[in-house]
């Protein structure tokens, strides 16, 4: 497992890793997939200083006690709050879209605080982490990391990812950004998951609004900050990889490790 | 397509449907599957009237343009607050887990309204959306409806859902309810999915704590006027469902129709 370390959100890309401990509330438990990118990027666009502690989800950094006790699904990303607004001790939050939610409410930035304009950011939201996300999930595991013959598993996967991004297209047909007019956490949870449709083989520019969408987000500092450091964006790292698993890499990613950790 | 009926949440179960328009606020887009009847049982737990207009998901009801301009993702449920706070027009939400956080907030019950009471429920609603939900849907999908041949779909998915369910028995040893001391609207996600683990052949009495927590919740008087409602509880017609399904049928629910209807 590699060493925490703290990114203050003014650091510009290539600067690398800062090997002290930074000054903000938050640390950041870490892997570089788009589930951990949508909170960094969040992060970054907050202008937050944190700490980030990485983990090896191949090696199975993440399979402890110790990890347990901040996700109890055993998971990435997650963060530690270590000055909550009640002012009473660390509060740990788990689940991408919940982070997001909560680095809103506290920072009251990105989410409405009430409303209409509150309920579409949320509605976004919830269509990323409970299809989108983890339809690309599936997408992948079936065409990457699966056994052969599954042609059944990938066809369905790859055309329910199609229909959520013709879903994602009309919707950008007609707005800005995924909520309305602003960009806000629904943005910062679909954008990083570009990268399922990459895996898969579907390029963007076969939906021309996603396309427009995605290189306006592209070129916001706090995202460009994020997919370029070597660290945060990892590149080829998880998205980039075609190869087999060792057995071992298989146990901590989907096997008896992997399920083991519960207990 | 059935006709609407009203519901007010005073009326008994067996009662029947009443077929006359509510005078409650909400219009819900209903089918009678574990996503639709959280929002039931949220309604209930409201005690507010509202009306449903039921839609046969294997006859493709809602593949429609009417449908899609409610859910631009074609799922259902979904509601229709002709009332909003903000005294403008109709809004829709869709998605069962921003259905359940919309309520929640416009009437004030279920979530905290802030702090760390609220972080915890927001997790693990989001826990159940994007992860036991759809786990549990795939395993459902796999062993049911996919054709022959698919054990290596049918195991991965029914052993993550033993695994997600073993999260939840371990957080429910600790905590009366699912995020804390109080029913929220997390409960109300994550209970309707327990026909999901009835369907892959997983007891609940497999997971003590679930048990107690499942026995709990369903003796809320919402909860059963919900499950006991002919319409809304629907026994059989989608989770007891084991045979094959016509061409026509597959094509709404998997195939060209669902995936045609977005365009």
């Amino acid at each position: 497992m590699s060493p925490p370390f703290a990114r203050r959100s003014t650091d510009r890309a290539g600067g690398g890793a800062v090997p002290t401990r930074a000054e903000g509330a938050i640390d950041l438990h870490y892997s570089a997939t788009p589930n951990g990118q949508k909170v960094a990027i969040m992060l970054e666009e907050l202008g937050l200083s944190y700490r980030v502690t990485p983990y090896d989800i191949f090696e199975g950094d993440h399979l402890t006690e110790e990890f347990g006790r901040i996700n109890p699904n055993y998971k990435l990303p997650a963060i530690v709050d270590r000055e909550p607004d009640d002012g009473a001790g660390p509060i740990t939050v788990f689940e991408s879209g919940a982070i997001l939610q909560y680095l809103a409410d506290k920072y009251g930035a990105f989410l409405a605080p009430r409303g209409r304009e509150r309920s579409a950011a949320i509605q976004w939201l919830t269509w990323q982490v409970a299809g989108l996300g983890p339809m690309g999930g599936q997408a992948s595991h079936f065409l990457r990391y699966a056994p052969p013959g599954q042609e059944y598993g990938i066809e369905r996967y790859r055309r329910e990812l199609d229909r959520l991004l013709r879903v994602l297209n009309k919707r950008l047909e007609e707005s800005a950004y995924v909520a309305g007019p602003d960009y806000t956490i629904a943005d910062m949870a679909i954008w990083p998951g570009r990268a399922a449709s990459f895996v898969v083989g579907i390029g963007l520019e076969t939906y021309p609004a996603i396309h427009r969408w995605f290189e306006a987000v592209r070129v916001r500092p706090a995202v460009e900050r994020v997919m370029t450091h070597p660290d945060l964006a990892a590149p080829g790292r998880y998205l980039g990889r075609t190869q087999k698993l060792s057995e071992r890499e298989w146990s901590n990613m989907f096997g008896d490790r992997m399920h083991g950790a519960v207990d």
